[in-house]
């Protein structure tokens, strides 16, 4: 990975909520700061009712984690409140994060309930690293879900993300971009993305190109004369059927033909993109241009996508912006950040937050996820949330039963169990090395096509199983009783 | 502005469309370097339907224009696409940005079809600066609109950004925290943006907080023995009424009292927070406690607090995350950026882009908006754009015209005129000081008391009138009429 800004960028230990330091004073001062806990980042609900969402953003997380730094410009920051001890100050001038994180890889489905991150360590520490870590996960997974929704109602047909002018903020572009290939973008705009991740930037022209010339025809032959190879012509900036696909043709005759190339595209922005394009396909199939894809862009998402298609448009790409790069329907992945449990003693002491509204409840303890996989058609059959250190032993029948109807219950065999949470940092040390970007989307691709169609549709999916082992279920259930 | 991290912050050039580039470079190829060229951004719907949007971002703006420049690298990355000839990459690596740049002041509303930055000079600069002169202006402005329309719902109680946890990147926390404090918050939750951009950090405590102690009454004490002059207790990690409150209430008397001070607030996250707060003002009133505020966070938005209050709900104060950060109702702030004019022989030549889609044809010409204010009651009247060089004498009537329904006219006297588009470039060079972070944010409270109250509403607001001068009213229609 170049990705040369990304590691110099800005120590971002301060990217947190206030109250972080407020109660990290408060448990130095209570003499708690040795105490461990554990936390665990989960989310509650699939954006835009879907069957899975996508994880993403661990690179970014560790990149994070491992410059954890305060300079003195924060101590004295800190000072100026009048609200923190001296001794604390001294604390974060000398703090060494040294938690151990579990995340789930990047690419991987995940569904609610389930810890996708946990941390372990001092409190204090385990504490501050809760905004970045949910802001970080939360964006990526927001993103790569939302990406991969447009990318399967393309049905084959390529999405490339065009969305940095209307993302929010600088890395909404950036990582909103990364992520977006992650869930199965060819690639972005953004040009910055490819220089740092690796991720290809596209683009062809904007309609300003086409005003600078004196005619359509004459920046459509400027452009294909420049870039015989790579010619995509924007065909709407006056009127597609009468002068922008007649004109692009034109000049793919005079200009890119005889350079011994085939064009590569018209692009259609604007209007009535399903009639547009298939007049289109016509007027270049007629002028010999079968091989001359048809890319449309303009206010697309998932579910003008698949109006589209549904509506026999010829198209053969798409670009997406504003509504992926913000996943306008559902532009918040609810992330939570949660304490699972304590350790008295150097024993595992399970907490549970309750509510009134049993989806709130949390899952208590420090723990563990078993993807189950047949063996025969490879399909994830469901996942069971264990004990850290308990063992799902794929050699044998293995029960499955529903949390809440406890007589649900399904037996499993010819499977294989897989751990979702892989150690990325022990004691503070990085132990993991993120795979390269497009590792990890190949690895995302295999891993929906893992899903069945049931749980991948749009409209109502098939609920994934997401259950407790029968240890976890117990000990939630005694502190339930408790709390009553 | 200590807002140090910024301006040490990365350089943001190739932040920018990969197809501004292959265009530069064609325009470079075509030998049309030096031509001049004129962009403006507008906008052309307003979130949520409302009746105005608030300008943000133009320091941010300013600092990437500041920073302008290819490094060795981007040279580089350039180079191994095999699409740039050697010349242009040396026009890339001797850079240096020479345009003049105008634009609207932050905290200013402003409403669609206006130029809210234009940019004038050689077409490569003009064109390379496009997605970042978007991006930046978008994101600041849609979280200052929305923040604005909480900030309305809440009628004079006070509303804090709490978000960063959900933002979309970590931009999108920091500068969306910014532009939400423009907007009207008090504050926000997130420490960075307290230390760059003097915006006040605000936070109590989490769940976790109250979860590491034996019982809540042991961490509410801990708590207020630590911060008795701050003390907001979160009330709702058990239950708010049976435990929550009364365990604030004890920890009051006995931590904040005795040592002299009041208690700054009980929070509410969960539950049915009409109720619970009603119930929890009487217990807190009963014990004397009157001056304590209560705070209510949980999913909130304009729509929300509006309901809430028409409810009667007892809440002093609102913590407003995920559905601010990200303007959840509608999170793109749709700006365009569009060729406007072109210079030839020194002369400035208009440009139109025209569409079937009457909303989409631009407003031709190098220009002016000017905002007619009446001179009794300070309200904004209507807003004029004009001709760059045009000057409404606001001594005499002036009559404004519908530019559509052109017999809808009327005189407009004892007003006085102001431009808004304010130099910031000139030639290249930064010409404008940003103001500090609160005189923007009390600029913007005035300038919003200029509109009538009909244009504040939420629902239906009345559409403020934009015109065009007679001279460019006349421009436009000549462009038109030769386009037909």
């Amino acid at each position: 990975m170049t990705n040369i800004d990304w590691k110099d960028k800005k120590n971002l230990t301060m990217l947190a909520d206030f109250y972080e330091f407020t109660m990290a004073n408060g448990y130095f001062e209570c003499g708690m700061e040795d105490k461990i806990a554990y936390f665990d980042m989960f989310f509650r609900a699939i954006p835009d009712n879907g069957g899975f969402a996508i994880m993403a953003g661990v690179e970014q997380l560790i990149e994070y984690l491992k410059n954890l730094k305060f300079q003195e410009e924060d101590i004295e920051y800190f000072r100026s409140k009048n609200l923190f001890s001296e001794e604390f100050l001294d604390y974060l001038r000398n703090f060494k994060f040294e938690c151990d994180v579990w995340a789930v890889p990047e690419g991987t489905p995940i569904f609610p309930h389930e810890p996708i991150v946990t941390v372990r360590g001092p409190i204090i520490q385990a504490q501050i690293v809760e905004t970045m870590v949910l802001l970080t996960i939360n964006h990526q997974s927001l993103i790569a879900t939302k990406a991969n929704r447009i990318v399967r109602a393309a049905k084959g047909r390529s999405v490339m993300e065009f969305g940095s002018r209307r993302a929010q903020g600088y890395e909404g572009a950036i990582l909103g971009a990364r992520a977006a290939y992650i869930g199965g973008c060819i690639g972005t705009a953004c040009t910055i993305v490819d220089r740092d991740f690796e991720v290809p930037a596209l683009g062809t022209m904007a309609h300003s190109w086409v005003q600078m010339f004196p005619t359509e025809l004459d920046s459509f032959k400027a452009y294909a004369r420049l870039y015989p190879n790579s010619c995509v012509l924007l065909v709407d900036t006056y009127n597609v059927l009468e002068s922008g696909v007649p004109n692009a043709i034109k000049a793919f005759n005079e200009e890119v033909v005889p350079r011994g190339y085939r064009p590569k595209g018209i692009r259609i922005d604007s209007g009535d993109i399903a009639y547009l394009s298939k007049e289109a396909r016509k007027m270049l199939d007629e002028a010999g241009f079968e091989d001359c894809p048809i890319v449309a862009s303009s206010s697309l998402d998932e579910y003008v996508i698949r109006e589209l298609l549904n509506q026999g448009a010829k198209i053969d790409s798409f670009g997406v912006g504003e509504r992926l790069i913000t996943a306008k329907s559902e532009p918040v992945f609810g992330g939570v950040y949660k304490l699972a449990a304590i350790e008295k003693d150097g024993k595992i002491i399970p907490k549970i937050k309750v509510s009134e509204n049993v989806g709130k409840i949390t899952i208590p303890g420090f723990k563990q996820v078993y993807r189950l996989f047949d063996r025969d058609s490879g399909k994830a059959i469901a996942d069971v949330i264990t004990l850290h250190d308990e063992v799902i032993d794929d050699s044998k029948p293995y029960e499955i039963f529903h949390p809440i109807y406890t007589w649900k219950r399904k037996t499993i065999t010819n499977f294989y169990a897989k751990k979702l949470l892989v150690k990325i940092f022990d004691g503070g040390e990085s132990v993991y090395e993120s795979p390269n970007i497009e590792d990890i989307r190949n690895y995302c691709g295999e891993q929906i096509n893992t899903l069945w169609e049931e749980v991948r549709r749009f409209e109502k999916p098939h609920k994934y199983f997401v259950d407790l082992s029968e240890s976890l279920w117990t000990i939630k259930n005694q502190l339930l009783e408790k709390h009553k």
